[in-house]
């Protein structure tokens, strides 16, 4: 069984932007033991769209097409799909009502174009698109003698991965040969990819059967080990021994055995603690809290805390003495201390974390330079703080920040 | 002229990597009035890449293929571009030579199987690799009564862009007629896909020689204009020419005239004004304050502020009498204005920006559902109060919140 993917719109064959529906895609159909042979990215045009359809139902068994379903002119899936195949298509009636009613409980006025949404292609099963306007499309086909099957998707990710996830997967499930696949995801924090590798690399290769897949970004590690065997049981066993072994070597750098984000494991020690958190972020300006807030349910441990990305906010909102400021300068250790102590008062929490440093590209010195950070950890017995020299753009740098300020959070709570 | 673009290497195929080439490939190809109409990406198999390169030959102008030039037994990519063109291979002695005297030069030794790097398709020029061994082949060929100009690049994209720069781009500059390509990217917030195209196709409709492109993300349309004529005042003259029309249409929807974020153009206006912003955020949790953060010299205006995730902070760092919270709910517009104008007081800043809202996917109820958000944004004048329901999830919400806020201060600030 192998399968391609088509990911439809023209602003994908810019310069500026990249189809990534089909990693997630790919993972997915790996799960289920299908193999992607091909991918496609092909823009709004008619002819070109109807090509790429017609060659993917030629030389594959399992046809994902994401994109090219919305409202407008531009939009021309279902057409092509419909063409490629040889099959009308018809405007749904209860899918236009259906439209109608969701816009008006939104309180949205919907204009005409949006009913050519409402178009199925002859034979396909009617996905339902929870978190957008546009339905998808499934259909189960005998096409040239040959079984396809063939999912239409909209193209932005939540849709996509919703009614993939929710309606696809189970419909593939049924219709697909059954395969055991086993895998785990393990994240390790702030070690670099050739070093894990060197330590890790003596192990995996013991185990030629488990695919492990080093990915590395800004300061985090994620290890992939997959596992294909007839029965599940023998899949997860090797997936889970692998993982021991790997568990054990990488010890404390490792923070996740299956697959947490960071931001996931320090609220998660947090609240096995009882215990709450606040911070004072000064270079990462907003992207500790909002790491942590991306967490449904982090409200019970992460209170919230300042940017405080002026002097005078750390003086006025994590109460740093400016006297401080002045004699050491904003990016010093004893203003990261006090930022962290500061905010922990401020805000009656066990835990306060201070983070200040140069981000770039201004800003440096030959005494301060651009990546310099200092991170301060406060409880009610000490504050500890840490200084790292960064290296690499505003990004990488305040983001490398982040991840070390969480990964700092961890170990204390470790 | 249309060109396709394959990838090739099984890697690309998996979960975790992605083809990148293909995006400098597309700038690059654009400026010599070549628009990319496929791209594909393909494994290591011989069957599939000989399929995708005929289906390629059939379809465009231009083929560019990466990867698959190297000497281990899955480079298959000279072969089976042979086999589709039904070209002979003939192992080239003086490439063969150079080779090894390269690698003498080097000191390193290099195995047999590096010779096949040396086998040269009947008709190609051979491109030299001065950063890896692999050398590429460039062919401008008759293939089925069509002109047909093929390029084989290394996968590695220090060595696929030195090769494409020094050598390819020479060549189709020669092998090519003339073109100039104009491009505009304008920017609209808060507006839905449809909505937006239904007011703007029936002017972009007027320009067929301009091609339109329409991306939605989040509360933001990105509107790409491009424009490909014999000289480059000509295509400009056009591109500007629609780009004013549907700026006059949008009028004060549209934030960008020339691809600026919405949080550049933000701080554009409040350094123009001289003016200084503060945010009290709570359930955009800091996406907000990140936003603004990460654009160099963001400081100059925005100062910081506080992510008030519980009612205590609300309270404690933006001020928030606690019987308002008591007597409205933190997720009220009272408490919106309040935040709004609490931090702009602490912080003394001209603006002051308050955002409260129901994220989920927990926390809602019938009278205040998930998705409901207020936005307050207080000047020393007045304070204005916006009440939103957002649909979708966590994600969704929190980054609807966010860019909404932000419009919300640039509509006062214009």
């Amino acid at each position: 069984m192998i399968a391609e993917i088509i990911a439809v719109g023209s602003e994908m064959l810019t310069p500026f932007r990249q189809d990534t529906n089909s990693l997630y895609l790919t993972e997915k159909l790996n799960c289920l033991g299908v193999a992607v042979a091909f991918k496609t990215i092909v823009g709004d045009k008619r002819k070109h769209l109807v090509d790429a359809v017609r060659q993917a139902l030629r030389r594959v068994d399992v046809v994902v097409i994401s994109g090219g379903l919305g409202p407008t002119e531009d939009d021309l899936t279902r057409e092509c799909v419909a063409e490629a195949l040889g099959r009308t298509l018809t405007r749904d009636a209860d899918l236009i009502a259906n439209m109608y009613a969701r816009a008006a409980a939104r309180r949205v006025t919907i204009t005409r174009n949006n009913e050519k949404q409402a178009d199925v292609i002859d034979g396909a099963v009617v996905l339902e698109n929870g978190r957008g306007t546009a339905p998808g499309q499934w259909l189960d086909i005998v096409y040239g003698e040959h079984r396809k099957l063939l999912m239409l998707l909209p193209g932005p990710p939540a849709e996509l991965k919703g009614m993939f996830e929710e309606q696809c997967m189970p419909l593939l499930e049924d219709a697909l040969p059954k395969r055991a696949i086993a895998t785990r995801v393990l994240k390790a924090a702030m070690i670099g990819e050739s070093q894990c590798d060197a330590r890790i690399a003596p192990i995996y290769q013991q185990y030629p059967d488990v695919e492990t897949t080093i990915l590395a970004h800004l300061g985090d590690i994620q290890l992939n080990l997959t596992c294909s065997k007839p029965f599940l049981p023998q899949a997860r066993l090797r997936v889970d021994e692998l993982a021991s072994r790997i568990e054990e070597e990488l010890d404390d750098v490792l923070y996740s055995s299956q697959g947490e984000s960071l931001e996931q494991i320090v609220l998660y020690y947090l609240g096995m603690r009882g215990a709450s958190l606040a911070v004072a972020e000064s270079c990462t300006g907003g992207l500790i809290a909002e790491r942590l807030t991306n967490i449904p349910g982090s409200s019970r441990s992460f209170v919230g805390g300042a940017v405080v990305y002026s002097n005078e906010l750390k003086t006025l909102l994590a109460g740093v003495d400016p006297e401080l400021i002045g004699s050491y300068g904003a990016v010093s250790s004893q203003v990261a201390k006090a930022l962290a102590e500061g905010i922990r008062e401020r805000c009656s929490t066990h835990y306060g974390l201070g983070v200040t440093g140069i981000a770039g590209p201004g800003g440096g010195s030959e005494e301060k330079p651009v990546g310099l950070v200092y991170l301060a950890l406060s409880t009610p017995e000490e504050t500890t703080v840490m200084e790292r020299r960064f290296t690499g753009d505003r990004h990488r740098i305040r983001h490398l920040a982040a991840q070390q300020a969480l990964d700092m959070v961890r170990r204390r709570l470790m």
